[in-house]
C-alpha cells in the first residue's frame, strides 16, 4: 500500500548554507516528504532567490519564519512539518512559531542557543500537542541502532567503560576571521550558544553515547580548551564521564585535529564483551564476546550468531555502502513515519527518534561541561 | 537558477525487484527527475500493484512497455527518459522501442542479452538522435572519477599492471533453486545471456578497468567456472587481460566466495606509481608516488599536492562518507545534464558516461571470455 | 669491526614468568648479550631448575639477587649488565645491590614499588657511576622514534592536543582469584605498588607521551576505577593532562576491554599537523600535514619528503614486519651501545634510552594519579 | 629440561648480503643454534672479514664451502648443520656438498638454479641420510599454520578458489644497472634461474597456496612480463592454477608494483566459508563461515569457537605483535626438533617443515610458468 507523502517546508538552508542541503537530500532520499514552502533566509532576497532556485512556488517562499509558520497553518495545503536549519540561535524562536501554528518541527542539533530556551520547548511543545524532533542524524545509521540493540540486549554485560571521540580538523585555522560562513556563526557566542566544539559536534557525540548504552550520564567533569587564535568558544573538550550505572567514560571532541575528517567513535566495555563503531566506515560494527574472536557485523550481512535482535533498518544489500545522508534520511523516514502516527491518534514517540527530551539533554550537556570546565574540571552532576 | 526537472519513466523494478529501487533512490537524490510513468512488471497485475505504491497516475501504469512507449511519446507531458531495469533478455527490445519513440534510454547493465542485440542498438540509437546511457555506476563514484584523472595525466606513468576483482559470496549456495527471484533470472541463459558472473558482476570490473586506465584491453584469455550444483553459467571468472598500450592485468569475478560482500576493488601499476581502490570503502583513493609514502587520498579532502585536477564530484565534506547510492545518482545527474544539453542542441556527450558504445564493449567483453574459456584459455582479440 | 658481546646477568624471569624470556629474546636478538648468570626465582628449587633449563653454568645460577651481586662482581668474567625482571616491590632492591657492586642495571618498568624507592634510585646511581635503565620498550620502536623525530623537527607545528590510550582485556576476569601467577602479583598492592593498570600498562603510555611529544605533562586530573570483582587496584584509568607548552591531552589506560589486545595507541595534533601510531602495528605511521592527504610511513620505506630526518633503526626491509620483540631489542642493543660507550669513559646517555630520570617520572605519574582520583579528580602538579 | 644447543654453519651471508643475516637472526631467536663456522662469501677476502665480524674462530672461517664441509665433517665439534644462503646457483652444489659430509641442510629457496638439479638433490638426500630443509619462511607464520589446520578440519568445505598474490616494488626501477647487489644477481639467469620474479618470490606464493590448501596445484598457465629496461628475466607473473580436488585459482607476483612492499596474501573460498591472511599484519586471519559475520583470529588470542584445532606457535601474548623473524624462526627451531628427533633415530619430518620434495616443487613451478608463458599462456600439468 502506498504511503501517503509529507508536506515539508523550511527555514534556514539558502545559498551558501551546509546543513540545509543535506536535509533536503535526507528528507528526499525515501520520498516521504515533498519540499513545498521556506523561509531559506533571514536576509529577504537570499531567501527569494533561494526559493526560486529549489523551484519552489514564489507565494510560499517567505521573507520569515513567523510570517510563513502563520501563513501555512491557514493553507489547506499548508506543510505538515518544517525543517529548522538556521543557526543554533534561531532555533527555539522558529520552532516555537512553528509548534503554535500545530506544525510539526524536525530541528537540527543543538536544539537552541541556551539550556533556559531548550527547556522552555518542552512546555511549548506539550501545549502544542505537536511533535518536536531534533535531527541527531548519527543516531539514523543502521549500525548505530544495532549496537543500541545489543546493548539493550545485555550482550556486553555491565556497561563498564564508554570511550567517545568526536574529532574533526576543519577549524585548525581560524577559517572565521576569512570569512568563511559556516566557520564564522559556529564560533560567535551570539549564534552558537555557550558551546563551539561543543555545540557542534560534542552533543553529537554525547548523544550517541547515551543513545548507544541505553543509560544517562549523571555526572561530568570538563578541561576545555580555545586553540584557535582569537575564536572565544573552545574548539576542544576533553570530558570525563560517570553513568548512572556505574560505568566510567571519556568523551573527546575537537576540531583542531589535523588528518581528523569526521571521526566520530564509540567504543564500549562491559563484563561480557566489547563493541566499537566509527562513523567513516559506518556499516561496519566490531563487537568481540570476551573469549572470542572480534566479530565484523555488516549492515545487511550476517547478524550475530545466537540472538533473536532484529537487523536494522538498510536500504541496500551488504557490501554496497550508505553512507552519512542514508543515516540520515532514516530519521526523516521515522519522523515521516511519527507524523503519520500522530495524525492516526498515537501520542508516544519511537523510542529510537530524538525529541524534545534529548534537544533538552544536550543543551544541559554544553551548559554543565562550560561550568565544570569554569571550575576547573569540577564533577557536576548533569 | 533553477534547473527544470525532467519527467522520468521505468520499465521493470516492480514489487520483488532488487535494481529499480535503487535506480529511483539514485535518480531522487539530486532532484533532477521525477518518476511519472512506468510498466513495472512483465505481469500486468503485478505492474499496475507497482505503479499504485509507487504513487504513480494509473493512466501511466501500464501492462507493457510497448503501449507505454507509444503513449508516453504522444503525451505533451510525456516522459523525457526512461529507466530500464528488466532482466537482461529485455533490455534490448525496451530500449528499441523507447528509443524509436524518441525517448531517452537509461539502461541497466549489461545492455543486452546478446552481443548482436548490443550491437544493434548503435544503429538504432544513431537513427533515434537520443540518448543510450548504460548505468556502469561505479564509474560514478568520485573517487574513481578522480583515479581516471590521475591515470589520464600521467601520474602513474606509463601502466605497466591492472588488477581487478569483483567478488561476492550471495551465490555460494544455489539460492536459484529455492525461488529466489533474483538468483533465478541471473542464473537462466535465456534471461541473463552467456555470461553469470560474468554478465552480473564482470561487466563491472571489466568497464571500471578500462574507464580508470583509459585503455582498451585488447586481448584476454579466460578461466570459467560453475561451481554452484545445478548451475549453468559461470560462477566464477579468472581473467587475463592484455591492453593495447603493453599493459597486463588480472581480472577475477565471482558470486561464491564467502565473507566478500561486494568486493569491487582495482589497482593498477605504472612506471611512476600506482592506485588503490575498493567499493566498499568508496571515498578513499590509495595512490604512491613510488619512492614517496603512499598517500589516502578522500572525497572532500585535499587532493594531490602539486597536480592541478579538478576535485571530483561531491555533495558532503570529506568524513561524511557518500556510498552507492551516491555513486549511482552521480550518473543520473550527469544524464540530466546531457539530456538539458541534447535540447540545447549538444550531440556530444561527456566522456565519463558510459554510452551505447561501453555497452556494447560489455558484451563482447562476456562473448570473448565465454570463447575462450571454452577454447582452453585461449588468448582472444577483444 | 666486530663489537664485543656483553655478558648479561638476569634477576627474576624463571619457569611460570612471562618478561623474562621477552627480556632473553630481546638481548639475543642483535648478539650483543650473552646470559651468563641469573639468580631465576625467590624460589631457590626454582631458582635452580630455571638456571638448569637455561643452560647457564650452576656455578652462576643464584638463589638470591644478593648473592649474585657480589659473586658477579668478584669474578674476572662476571657480568657486565644485569636485567632485573622480578614482580616491581624487588626492583629496588634488586638495582640497589647490583648498582652498588659496581654492575650496569636494565630494570623493568615501573623502575620501583613506591616513588621513594625509585628517587632513592637517582641517588644510588649516580654515587655508582652505573647505568640504570628502564625498558620502556613501546620507545624501541622504528616508528615511535621517526615520531619523535617528527615532533622535534617541527612537522606538527606547536603541540596542542595529545590522546594516549593503552587498553587490553586480559584483567577482564578475576584471573588472579584462579591462581594466575602474572595477574596474582600485578593485582597485589604489596608487589605491584599503589597502581594496578596504572603501573602495569599506564606507565608506558605516559612514557610514550612524553617520549614522542618531547614535552613535560605538567599536571594530571585523573578517575581511577576498579571493576573487577574483589580487586584492589585499578584496572581502568581516565586521565586528563595538561602539558608544559600549553598542550592538553587524555589518556587512558584499561585492563578490562574486551577486544582490546595490546591496544597502545598515541595521536598528536598541533597547529601544522598531526599523527598516529598504534602498537598493533608498528611499523606504520600515519602523520598529516593539514592541507594534504595523510600519508602513510612504513618503516625500512620512504621517508616524509622534504625533510632531513634520518630514517629510525630498521633490520629489515619495508612489508618485512618488525615486531615487540625487536623494539624490545633495539632497547638492549641501545644499551649495549651505551654500556660499551660508558667503559670508553662517555658519561652522557643517549637521549632517546630510558633512564632512571624516566623511572623516577613513571612512579611519580603513578602517585599523582592516585592521589587526585581520591580527591575527586583534582588537577595535581607533575 | 633443557634442550642441546645445535652447532650452525652458514654458506654465503657475508657482508652487503641480506638473507644471511636474517638466517641468523631466525636461527639465534630461539636460542637453539651457535653459529660456529662460516665460508661467507665466494670471495676469499670478503670471506674473512665477515667472519671476523661475525666473531667467528678464524680457523673456522672457509674460503670455500667445499674445504668448510670437508674440515667441519671431520671435528669432533664439527657443526650439526649448514645454512646455504647464496644466490641461487650455488644452493645445488653446496648443499651436495654437506649432505655428501654428512651435514644436514637448511637452504633458501629456490632450492636449485634449475630443476635438474633440485631433482638431483631427492637422491642426493636420500642417499646421505641427512635432512634438507628449505626455508619457505612465510610457513612458518603462525597464522599461516592455523589456516592450514583450519582448512585440513574441513572448516571451509571444499575448496573452490584460491586467491594468491605477491607483489613488491622494489625492483620498478632497474636498480641492476646501478650496482645494487641484491638487484644484480636475481636478474641475471646465470645466478638466478629460469626465474626472475617467479623464484625470487613466486615460489613462496606457489608454496604457500599449496602448503595451505594441502591440495596439489595439478595444472598452470601463465603470462610473464618483463618490465624493467634491460631486464631478461621476468618481473610480474599472472598464472592460472587448477587444483587437484577441482579448484581454481589465481596467482599473482610481481616486483614492479609501486605501493607494494611484501604484500603475499592468500584468500581461500570453499563451499562453506572463506579465509584471508596478508603477510603485513601476520598475526591476524579472518575466517568466514558463510552465513556468518567475519571473525578475526588473532595469534595468541581465541580461537575458532567450536572447535578442537590446537593454538598455532606463539611466543608472545595476543597484540604483541611478532613479525617476519619470528616466523623464520619458527622454522629454525623446527628444524632445530627436526635434527634432535633425526638423532634419535627418527626418519620421518614434520608435515609442515618444507623439505628437499618442496625445493624439487618449486623449481617444477618455475620451469612450468617459464614454459607456459613461452607457449602462449598454455594449460600445463605440474
Amino acid at each position: 500500500m502506498t504511503q501517503p507523502k509529507l508536506r515539508l517546508g523550511m527555514v534556514g538552508g539558502g545559498q551558501g548554507a551546509f546543513i540545509g542541503a543535506i536535509h533536503r537530500m535526507a528528507a528526499r532520499l525515501d520520498d516521504r516528504f515533498t519540499l513545498m514552502a521556506g523561509a531559506f533566509s533571514s536576509d529577504p532576497a537570499r531567501a527569494e532567490a533561494s526559493g526560486a532556485t529549489l523551484g519552489i512556488d514564489p507565494a510560499r517562499s517567505y521573507a520569515s519564519f513567523a510570517t510563513m509558520a502563520t501563513a501555512e497553518a491557514a493553507r489547506a495545503d499548508g506543510i505538515d512539518a518544517v525543517a529548522i536549519v538556521t543557526p543554533n540561535h534561531l532555533h527555539a524562536p522558529a520552532a516555537t512559531a512553528f509548534l503554535t501554528a500545530g506544525i510539526h518541527v524536525i530541528c537540527d542539533k543543538p536544539l537552541a542557543h541556551r539550556l533556559e530556551d531548550a527547556e522552555r520547548l518542552v512546555e511549548t511543545t506539550l501545549r502544542s500537542d505537536r511533535l518536536l524532533l531534533v535531527t541527531y542524524n548519527y543516531s539514523g545509521y543502521a549500525m548505530v541502532r544495532y549496537a543500541r540493540a545489543l546493548v539493550a540486549a545485555g550482550v556486553l554485560g555491565d556497561l563498564r567503560i564508554s570511550q567517545t571521540e568526536y574529532a574533526q580538523e576543519w577549524l585548525n585555522q581560524p577559517l572565521e576571521q576569512s570569512g568563511h560562513k559556516q566557520a564564522a556563526w559556529r564560533t560567535d557566542p551570539t549564534q552558537a550558544g555557550l558551546g563551539g566544539c561543543l555545540g557542534d559536534i560534542g552533543t553529537h557525540a554525547f548523544h550517541l553515547t547515551e543513545f548507544v548504552t541505553g543509560q544517562r550520564v549523571e555526572a561530568l567533569a570538563a578541561d576545555l580548551s580555545t586553540f584557535g587564535p582569537g575564536r572565544i568558544l573552545d574548539d576542544n573538550a576533553h570530558i570525563l564521564l560517570r553513568f548512572a550505572g556505574g560505568a566510567r567514560g571519556m568523551l573527546w571532541a575537537s576540531q583542531v585535529a589535523p588528518g581528523q575528517k569526521n571521526g566520530l567513535r564509540l567504543r564500549l566495555y562491559g563484563t561480557l564483551g566489547g563493541l566499537e563503531w566509527h562513523q567513516e566506515n559506518p556499516d561496519a560494527l566490531d563487537v568481540t564476546l570476551f573469549g572470542q574472536p572480534t566479530q565484523r557485523l555488516t549492515r545487511g550481512g550476517p547478524t550475530l550468531p545466537g540472538l533473536d535482535i532484529p537487523a536494522p533498518p538498510s536500504r541496500l544489500p551488504a557490501g554496497h555502502p550508505e553512507g552519512y545522508l542514508e543515516g540520515f534520511a532514516t530519521l526523516y523516514s521515522d519522523a515521516a513515519d511519527a507524523i503519520l502516527a500522530h495524525r492516526a491518534g498515537e501520542r508516544s514517540v519511537s523510542t529510537v527518534l530524538p525529541t524534545v527530551a534529548d534537544g533538552v539533554r544536550g543543551l544541559r550537556f554544553i551548559q554543565t561541561a562550560v561550568t565544570s570546565a569554569q571550575q576547573d574540571t569540577l564533577w557536576l552532576a548533569l
